[in-house]
């Protein structure tokens, strides 16, 4: 590639490389359509780039992803904030949010806890979890964490640390995704559904 | 999507999802990587886009993509400069390159004549490309133009034009490509390649 394109050509090449999923010849079109594409939509993803950057911060409360103190969940007075959800990063939250199904807050920990990998309790956002609880009146807080080992020691923590309040604690169901096929299922989903069977 | 995330990271997803064969998914999975990259990399990717729109420009001599006024073919003086392969578009030089194979230099019609869509010959670098043959003392003139009706019109074109310069001219060969199964090529190829057959 380095002797077929003047260098400008293959530094975009190099940088669009980097992203997920993009490969070489993908890398190629893509800074091939920037080259002739009107300035202006060269100029607006760049810019869109740098200003994601620079105001992408945390929200103050939930520490889901906004460029505001408060984000756009936290700050809307129609959700229902007598309820906390905890997942482990931003992209669950969007996930829950697309379901457009849950209407509380939200509450992000930013990991999870993993001894293996150094990751103790003090270093997810636990103790702001804990400060929201006790400075707000919540009714439930639903455990959203993953259900790997991690998710589910995480959410085994929380649940420990929270008995002496009298809240309302709930972890999300597990089980067979809708419309997944049972043949293509794995022998713990399996377990864990046949355990979590209920009464119809 | 517009309700998940905050203004600026729906900015950059809207941008990503311009690109060609970037949908929705692809574009927020792309923005989520820029959130969470260095700032080191965001910018570098910003930067590169940008230098793009702004260095590149067409060689003086070629009409390829240069980063400065001869490109590298042009200004490299180890290159065959008695011979000239035309071609449609910048791509189609990139193409040739790649292949190792040719030595000379190149010339970019920057399009074919086509007049159904309003492109008469002067709307490309044909006369350009005479004055190069006029101006140097060339041997061979390759026309590299795409085996489309268009293109076809084109090549036929120059060659007419050239046929008073003692040039030799030639066409590149068409026919079934290496690798390639008689029974998935289509018709008009199948046909070219029984005319251009040669003995062995």
């Amino acid at each position: 590639m380095k002797n077929h394109y003047p260098l400008s050509v293959i530094r975009l090449i190099e940088n669009f490389s980097k992203l997920p999923g993009i490969g070489g010849k993908t890398a190629e079109r893509l800074a091939l359509h920037v080259l002739n594409a009107p300035i202006e939509e060269a100029e607006s993803l760049a810019k869109s780039i740098l200003e994601l950057k620079k105001k992408i911060n945390y929200c103050s409360k939930c520490y889901g992803l906004s460029d505001s103190d408060l984000c756009h969940i936290c700050s809307n007075h129609s959700r229902n904030n007598k309820i906390i959800c905890v997942v482990e990063k931003p992209a669950d939250m969007t996930a829950i949010e697309k379901s457009g199904f849950y209407s509380g807050l939200y509450h992000v920990l930013h990991g999870v806890i993993s001894p293996m990998d150094g990751i103790c309790p003090d270093k997810i956002k636990i103790k702001e979890l804990i400060r929201r609880i006790e400075e707000n009146s919540v009714d439930e807080v639903i455990l959203a964490t993953g259900t790997c080992v991690e998710g589910e020691t995480t959410a085994s923590y929380i649940a420990k640390i929270f008995e002496k309040y009298s809240i309302k604690l709930t972890r999300i169901a597990s089980g067979i995704p809708i419309g997944g096929d049972l043949k293509y299922i794995d022998q713990m989903t399996i377990q864990r559904a046949m355990e979590n069977r209920h009464a119809v």
